[in-house]
């Protein structure tokens, strides 16, 4: 296993370090913004931790009369696995550095941030409680009419104008050396790009799974395509990616969506945020396909639905942010191809997400509550069978439709 | 025009920073390796100043009994151009750098490094009088038995040992942040693949010219390709160019070759430093083949068995090692679809090495020695024919003697 290897860099705020505990949480909050002024005039402030992740603490700190806000803090290890996977605290830098850019593009779309701490490797933020984490949402069947157009313009707006058609040269080169981002990017290479393609003890999945899991890694198409997603993951520094935009890295309701969890953030192909998400609605509508109720089969309806949404949010705005380039406005054939070019970027990356969901290391509670073991398997094989498909096939795409139609096609076979 | 872009940086090191004038290179000379010694046994250094490039000052400081060294110091603009065209000294850092990580590769194939000052701007190296430089040599039709081998090999181990294949995922992030180059970068982003594609104040060449410029610039095959290959240069970071690795750049005889002037060291993709060594035999083929003189005629066709052999070297070399990864061993077809994606991307930039070259700010000795006046243009006329031929058709190249096979085409009925 390659979990030894994620060294954690040395550098001086880590002398001052310690995970908060908290009361430590509700004394700091009470030194800034925005609860420094509540303490100030008398109120106790008090903190709960909340953290639900891999890799965090989060504190909500309320004040009296619902002041609140949040303390995000990074762990030195990756909370899943405990102690034995170190992890650079570094991390949260990446995090409010990358929303600082996004609160200048889409400052609706995600949390405030009111003040920042690298010594102790925390900021702090908007508290979001009022919104729910929208990959509960949607195993509880939940409508988020705003989601799949809000993350169509989030994709857009912050991958187009931090590309070189938006920035130019010299200070799109400051921004791609401020977020090299090795110990996160190293994540992502291997457990979504690397291990589920082989035999890797990192991997996770029932016994019952096996023949849908030989013929992904018999596949020599998908072989092959992996290899070159991951190398386009390695090298090509396109956009400031969010780098883990998935549905347990958003809160939303019907009114409102915000993303979180920016610490992946680093310069990467403009595919792959979109094909991150998209590929976690098809994991929604495939695991309520297997359901198998009226409601669930209707549900999953909406994912597909959601996901063309999606790209065609994404599709629209990302073309007219092209057209208005200020820096560099590419011929018209150009951008058309470059737009085709994210699309199989978008198909590939979104295969990798489904797979590694499924049978590698950090799998989602959209399959996983899944209460019948019978329906359970079903899920999981087709979305192996699914995943595999689109990594096949991503090259050959030519529109979103074809990619959603192969998509349903495949889980309506496997879950006849 | 974009001159005026170019800023310097800011940095401690110009403070202390003066251009050397011979006198102050003989003593600097004799206060570091390798003269050090023989300065300190008594000789008397002598400079002379022999740059002839654009940016830099070339001392060449001889002792007794034919000890001899190089400095090579940084000028704070851009020599051909003069004082209004600022750019940053640092440059002389990337290219010592890189002398550094290719020493420990090909250390046969670049000049020995025997001290840096970064402060003053300047490094210490091997002095080359010995050999010529190619260039001179090609338009004086001197045989280089070693050249195309030898830059195919150069090419094959520096790209392909400081790819993902070869290098861990946090080492090669750390050397691409440390050859993040933007304004050495921005010299090629404009003046190789932006100017010479539009009616830019930058381009030169005579009226008689127009109709071949023309056709390059209504050529919309080729106006789409220049953008998808200038997006490629300025996003895939794949490994660590030279990223001017052309004739004018090598230094040879029939016994050696040594690649110089590495101050445009940038991660790139690993398909530019390719085609642009080819673009230059393709532009000597072109030279020669106009100067049409059976001694001329014959030493084009070894210009363009060449080119053959440096494609031929280069892709059996980065194959062998690629199949001997020690990182990431790619699959046979992956593998195979890497080698053709660097085919097709260095017969693109060979295409817009070629028309820089010949219409562009920085031109070639090549064409513009040619005496004769018709010769001359037709020669243009040609080169330019056969950079928009290669920028238009390289997304379809299949085979090296496929594009060289195009080259001597247009070549032969260009200058028919």
């Amino acid at each position: 296993m390659v979990k030894g290897t994620y060294m954690m860099m040395t550098d001086s705020a880590e002398a001052t370090y310690h995970p908060l505990d908290v009361e430590e949480a509700a004394t700091y909050a009470a030194t800034c913004p925005p609860l420094g002024a509540v303490a100030a005039a008398g109120a106790t402030l008090r903190a709960r931790e909340v953290g639900d992740g891999n890799l965090n603490l989060v504190f909500i700190v309320s004040g009296d009369e619902g002041s609140s806000a949040v303390i995000k803090q990074a762990l030195p290890y990756v909370r899943l696995v405990g102690e034995s996977w170190p992890l650079t605290i570094q991390r949260n830098r990446f995090e409010r550095q990358a929303f600082a850019v996004y609160a200048t593009m889409v400052p609706d779309l995600v949390p405030r941030v009111y003040h920042e701490d690298d010594e102790r490797a925390l900021f702090v933020m908007e508290d979001l409680s009022r919104l729910r984490l929208v990959r509960q949402g949607l195993i509880a069947r939940q409508p988020f009419p705003r989601l799949a157009g809000d993350i169509g313009r989030f994709c857009a707006e912050t991958l187009i104008r931090t590309s070189d058609f938006y920035l130019g040269s010299a200070e799109k080169k400051r921004l791609v050396a401020q977020f090299i981002n090795p110990e996160l990017c190293k994540i992502t290479e291997d457990l979504v790009l690397t291990d589920p393609f082989y035999d890797a003890t990192s991997n996770s999945y029932p016994p019952e799974l096996q023949p849908a899991v030989d013929a992904l890694w018999d596949d020599s198409r998908a072989q092959t395509n992996i290899a070159g997603l991951r190398h386009a993951f390695m090298t090509r520094a396109e956009a400031l990616l969010h780098g883990d935009l998935h549905t347990g890295s958003i809160m939303g309701s019907p009114e409102e969506t915000k993303v979180m969890d920016a610490e992946f953030a680093f310069f990467g192909p403009i595919g792959f945020d979109v094909g991150m998400f998209i590929a976690n609605l098809f994991l929604s509508a495939v695991a309520h396909m297997a359901r198998n109720t009226p409601e669930s089969r209707a549900y999953a309806e909406t994912m597909w639905d959601a996901a063309s949404e999606t790209w065609d949010v994404f599709e629209m705005q990302a073309q007219s942010l092209l057209d208005a380039a200020p820096v560099w406005r590419l011929p018209d054939e150009a951008c058309d191809e470059l737009i085709q070019q994210v699309l199989r970027d978008a198909v590939g990356f979104a295969g990798a997400e489904v797979i590694r969901r499924t049978i590698g290391l950090a799998q989602v509670a959209d399959l996983n509550t899944i209460a019948d073991a019978g329906a359970l398997l079903r899920a999981k094989a087709a979305a192996v069978a699914l995943g595999r498909e689109l990594i096949a096939e991503h090259r050959d795409v030519g529109s979103f439709v074809q990619a959603t139609d192969l998509a349903r096609r495949v889980c309506i076979e496997e879950l006849a």
